[in-house]
């Protein structure tokens, strides 16, 4: 399909990416890498579990840009889930580690106990208690990054989880390459074998003799997304073998897409939008007249907050269904965590 | 989550709107189609094949505004591929519209004689056909909707095997609830069961003795299709048994998304495009500073003409790698059926 008639540097180019890719075999998108500032220089703390995809990672880190200098930096946290096993992991990661030269923290945490108290689903709590782990070391140690062993299963598992239990565009952009760890956090978590499926993950770790703990990462899999992996995504495959490529692909459009309309939305906010007190008021008569693919976005980012429950399609519905004609004036709908959004005269006041 | 402080009106709206259509229990989405403009008053062929859907919808339809008057005419293929089976579709149908006193017309096309003569593949060939026979017949009668008898099942399908073979975020609309039937077309396509899952319209065809032939339209689905339906989605059910309802919701939104996107690429288009004889000509430095969600769009409309083989999403990509480049000048690239995108100066050049 391509050709080029005047000269064949494009091609070329393309040909040279390709094979120092393969000449190196490395799981890592190193031509992605090479355009994220800072990376690795400004510091990289790798979370690793023990598993096959994390000491990959790690492994293919350190052959990349060698492991002398201090820019890379082990983070393992014992979830405390599997007894003698997870202390074998904790282990093995600081051997490993060690042997490498790299500095290391391990830390130990009872999710169990932590679900106990203060409840919450096993998975979720878990998730969010490791990422604090490796925000708060990365902080400590002055690192601009995370990188965590993503990979284009996972990724396609994220799609396919997603698009079961409901999603619009913004759910399909699935696991982010790279992105701030949490709002106002100077780290960012990168994913650099995002675009790697596992079988050339796994080859690599073969080829390089790589040692790692068997299903490690799997006590933390969600039934669903096993049901997934091990029912419906061969199934899939057989009707497109390049079904991985092909959501990765879905994902980075979708990411594309979901960030101009919500910088078409965020534009419209900073032009409409009335902040009194605590409050937030939109025009309604103006909030009528958006495209509806920006109304919702309009809505959705000012009745979703940070630590409240989230806000979903059915309230935004709600809100385009009673609260915008012309009779709704005085009525009130309810969001999460006590919010409310009333109709006054012209305006939807967020409080 | 939804509470009425002052009146309790959008409530009530809604639950009468809901007992409404529970009382009549009919499979149309009654509440959309009073919105839809012109129908059915404009004139309504069904396409029927003689199958549950099909028999069902003209059923639905009929009793839903009585079948005095001339505005719903019913109008059968035979695609001539299952023998003594094709004809003994036709002949139900025909015989049903007579007993509901409705205009009818059945022809007969022998559709694998046309693959043999002029190839290609024999669901698109069917397909092609089909629309093109309902679009004579409308024009014929002057009516201004073709009714046609998909389902939310047929939608979740659909949604599912575009995944599958890859799509984007424009792929992910999947089947229209109304759209025109063809560019340039005054005939609407009109989906009035889309939003109706299958044991819905099996239980009204039940419930009013409607005759149809047992998979009748099976001959139509593709291989994946069949696959998806009777492996993939029931096992997708059992992680969220209102799956279909999520997944038409997606198409829902994604239309939304992609007809503002859409919008957004044709304003920039008007403005930006010049046309010198048949080329078409961008102005690069402009396209490079495009969001990629427009850019894309840009030039995958720009590529894309009709009647011409797809563009696929590798020819957008290559003309983005290739030719916005400051040392692309005086490159070219092929795009199908012998249409090329060359860089002249400061523009692309599309002939």
């Amino acid at each position: 399909m391509m050709r080029d008639r005047s000269t064949r540097s494009a091609t070329e180019r393309l040909a040279r990416q390709s094979g120092r890719r393969q000449a190196a075999g490395s799981p890592l998108n190193i031509e992605w890498l090479r355009h994220v500032v800072g990376f690795p220089e400004r510091g990289v703390v790798v979370a690793v579990s023990g598993g096959l995809d994390s000491m990959t990672l790690l492994h293919a880190l350190s052959a990349w840009r060698g492991s002398a200098g201090n820019w890379l930096h082990v983070a393992h946290l014992d979830h405390g889930l599997r007894g003698a096993a997870s202390a074998a992991d904790a282990r093995l990661v600081a051997e490993t580690a060690d042997q490498m030269g790299l500095s290391w923290t391990v830390e130990q945490v009872d999710v169990a106990r932590l679900v106990a108290v203060e409840g919450g689903n096993l998975e979720a709590v878990a998730r969010r208690v490791r990422y604090a782990f490796l925000q708060r070391t990365a902080e400590r140690l002055g690192a601009a990054f995370v990188a965590t062993a993503h990979t284009q299963n996972d990724q396609a598992e994220t799609i396919l989880l997603r698009l079961v239990r409901g999603t619009g565009l913004d759910g399909l952009t699935a696991i982010a390459p790279v992105r701030r760890l949490a709002p106002g956090s100077a780290v960012q978590v990168i994913r650099p074998m995002l675009a790697t499926p596992r079988h050339r993950i796994a080859a690599y770790a073969q080829r390089h003799g790589i040692r790692f703990h068997k299903d490690a990462t799997n006590d933390d899999l969600s039934r669903a997304r096993n049901r997934l992996r091990q029912i419906v995504i061969p199934e899939l495959a057989r009707l497109n073998p390049r079904l991985g490529e092909s959501l990765a692909r879905l994902a980075a459009q979708a990411r594309e897409d979901s960030d101009y309309l919500a910088s078409v939305a965020q534009g419209w906010l900073q032009r409409h939008a009335r902040r009194v007190d605590r409050r937030l008021a939109l025009p309604v008569t103006e909030l009528a007249a958006l495209p509806p693919a920006i109304r919702r976005r309009v809505l959705h980012t000012v009745a979703q907050q940070d630590d409240y429950p989230a806000v979903a399609f059915r309230h935004i519905n709600a809100i385009e269904q009673t609260l915008l004609a012309a009779d709704a004036v005085g009525k009130c709908l309810d969001l999460t965590g006590g919010r409310t959004v009333r109709r006054v005269a012209d305006a939807l006041v967020f409080a």
